[in-house]
């Protein structure tokens, strides 16, 4: 059941066209070969049916003649007197080598099809390394080109075995994580390692009545080499005819996707893997002070809604949360008779805690990647109207992501306990923040923190995504 | 120029076979539908040069006779009394049909060849996340399919814009890195975002002479959507006739491979930007130690050459380089009275600064990738005779990777000047390995130690690969 419209050869059709007598004599040539060897007064040739292709049958019968064959099937009757048998054997030639000409033509296209469908596939997924992105491609692409009411992409977790659908489209699935892998038809495919048809669902032994209908479905795995790693899924809740064909695109399509899933699925582990170090090793640089504790993560947490509350682009986005993590990473320069000094600060003294903006970036530009997080970290003490430190920035001369941790990092040091005072509630922390927006703080940010339930924030704990 | 080898469908031949007269009228239907149109005893076919297929033709010569026609070219003749021309007729007739199928049929093949290519590729791609190994694969691959010299793949350095050649075969190429754009063929070609075949080099106008001889090439541009990422590049010191199959085939090639090699070097960048990370702040956690200064580098480079030294599996060599970046980290609880004393410590001080592997292994076990360099960070200061701490453990129940650690941190620290002492030459220090080989130290590792060259261990700014 290839839809239609993502056949990209449909005009011509990929389903043989069946050969017919008339088609063969209504050639130039043939119909003036026929001619040449029988004489056209004595020539009738009929469909199966009877009905005259040339010459006259007036009786509309089939006529006593020679039956012209293709394999066992009779496509037609030639009476041309004493000709009539090699006018027959003639014909019947033809039509075995037409037969040949189409299955040649139809192979061909198939083959044209299956080659756009892969380059199609390939052009889509080149790149991607979200495998949540990547698997939507797939979805997408599956319903391109193949009929079905219920697409899905699963994968398997490699540590748990357990399944997770990474997208869908329809109604049977909505994604699902961590689900004990299925013991009815599509496990039994997953763990054979062969795509399957399944056209009628009810009937097959290994069903398992669902909450929903399903009555025809195509599941093929998706496999690095000899390892699954998951499957593409298609069903339909009313009976189709899946055929070989469908099959054979549908595992095209996994074929190709399957190393893409597996590099976004590595990829995206590594990127969790590095985010999770930088920031162990932050919170570990933030513990040399007790009396911050969860202050880093609570920084993220902050930033991060109100960098959503303002849109911020999703690189902008990626920069503000390494930059929260990190924003106090300078700290580590800091003595302890100074970081743990229990007792108010001394003008000198603060004038050395100072410089933990400097010292952060001093850390953070031998890391190529972290270029662009400097500007956050070591902007995160001015002040929106230039009385901040260490360069007096004002205004948008203080990266965006630099004004947001500002306001995050002083709400949360506000509203905690430091040893020598007791922590602002809420509500104090929240006049103050007002009462130095436009001044101390960016408003629009200080705005933006205003709307979010500072709450429902905190809590959660994936760094990334 | 395909090599035969590669040609999956090498058996039927991919080059069209000639229509002759001859293959059509050995048919036995044939033959007996054109006995049953002309007497027998006055037919008469020849080929083009007069030679019978059937018939007698005694004058060894051309007969007068109708020519059958194969478009402009005469594929034979035909006496046959009156009936002559029609079986000349229908022989032309049969001879258009025949060369109708054998051109659906090569292009069945030649769509077949290049479905194989790209499943195979893909398979052969599939999950590899090393630049180096999937170029080294294309490379591979180009040359089982394509006749040529030379192969190699090339890439752009987005941030320069210089070329590197990632994977090479044959005299040309030798693996060389960040090269300006060549302005010859290939530079043009690849400007061009267009694959070319260029087989007489030599009378190209773009043709700049280097220092081999190519007479023919192709070039396929790597592309991602429509950014060219690099080039596969074909060629052959004597002169060959690269087909357009040939280039369909190569930018089949180029097609599958552009995505592999991208992710490849997106994950090598972020393994890569992930290892400087971890180091980066490491280092900056070491340097509250300002007599440790490099400590963290050197551990490292020494643990490296032993690993070597010994053969460890890539997996353990990957643990080593992490475990003795972080070796130290837990010193990050270690408070600077302690960590920055100038004089001998005290016994009880002592007993904190052994903490460290402790904390280290807090820190640590924060992170699931880490879980596996925990032993290496804990037990670098375990002893091979049982002797050490945290656990006391002895010889082969400290991990590999801790044995390692322990002599390379132990030599470093023995050849560094402390507040308290001058540190040892590093003669001194290698008698105080052999002295305490087999006690203190595992005395394979020692051994190894002995093995390397310290001198030339040290240097070299790469963390990774
Ligand atoms: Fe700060
Ligand atoms: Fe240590």
């Amino acid at each position: 059941m290839v839809c239609s419209r993502a056949a990209v050869f449909s005009k011509g059709g990929i389903k043989i066209r069946k050969v017919t007598l008339k088609n063969i004599i209504k050639r130039q040539e043939v119909a003036s070969i026929l001619g040449d060897i029988a004489p056209v007064d004595e020539l009738v040739i009929t469909d199966p049916g009877g009905k005259a292709l040339i010459g006259n049958n007036n009786s509309g019968k089939p006529l006593p003649g020679c039956p012209v064959k293709l394999g066992e099937e009779v496509i037609g009757w030639v009476m041309g007197g004493e000709k009539a048998e090699t006018l027959a054997k003639l014909l019947s030639y033809l039509a075995v080598q037409e037969l040949e000409k189409r299955s040649l033509a139809r192979e061909t296209l198939e083959k044209y099809k299956e080659i756009s469908v892969i380059y199609d596939i390939t052009e889509k997924l080149a790149a991607s390394l979200d495998p949540k992105q990547v698997s939507q491609l797939i979805v997408g692409e599956a319903k391109r080109l193949i009929q079905a009411d219920n697409i899905s992409v699963m994968v398997i977790d490699e540590d748990t075995g357990l399944y997770s659908i990474l997208a869908a489209s329809g109604t049977e699935y909505h994604p699902k994580i961590g689900f004990q892998p299925g013991k009815g038809i599509a496990g039994s495919i997953i763990a054979s390692g062969k795509g399957e048809i399944v056209n009628d669902v009810i009937s097959d032994p290994r069903y398992i009545r669902g909450t929903i209908k399903i009555s025809s479905m195509m599941c093929a795995p998706l496999k690095i080499k000899d390892r699954v790693i998951g499957a593409i899924n298609v069903s339909s809740a009313q009976p189709l005819n899946y055929t070989a064909e469908d099959l054979k695109i549908l595992s095209a399509l996994a074929l190709q996707s399957a190393a893409a899933i597996e590099n976004a699925r590595l990829y995206d582990r590594l990127k969790d893997t590095f985010l999770t170090a930088v920031y162990t090793l932050a919170e570990t640089i933030e513990k040399r002070d007790p009396y911050t504790g969860g202050h880093t993560k609570r920084v993220m947490q902050y930033s991060l809604a109100i960098g959503k509350e303002l849109g911020l682009a999703d690189g902008d986005m990626e920069r503000l949360r390494l930059a929260a993590i990190l924003h106090d990473v300078g700290k580590i320069g800091i003595r302890d008779n100074i970081l743990l000094k229990s007792s108010k600060l001394t003008l000198e003294e603060f004038s050395l805690i100072k410089m933990h903006t400097i010292y952060g970036q001093q850390v953070l530009k031998h890391i190529k990647y972290f270029k662009d997080i400097i500007p956050g970290v070591m902007y995160h003490h001015e002040r929106f109207d230039g009385k901040g430190y260490p360069e007096g920035l004002r205004g948008e001369e203080i990266d965006i992501i630099a004004r947001i941790i500002a306001v995050a990092d002083s709400y949360d040091a506000m509203t905690t306990d430091r040893p020598y005072r007791k922590g602002l509630c809420h509500e104090a922390a929240v006049e103050e923040l007002k009462r130095c927006s436009g001044s101390q703080w960016d408003s629009d940010v200080v705005e933006a923190f205003l709307r979010i339930d500072v709450s429902q924030t905190l809590g959660g704990g994936k760094l990334y995504g």
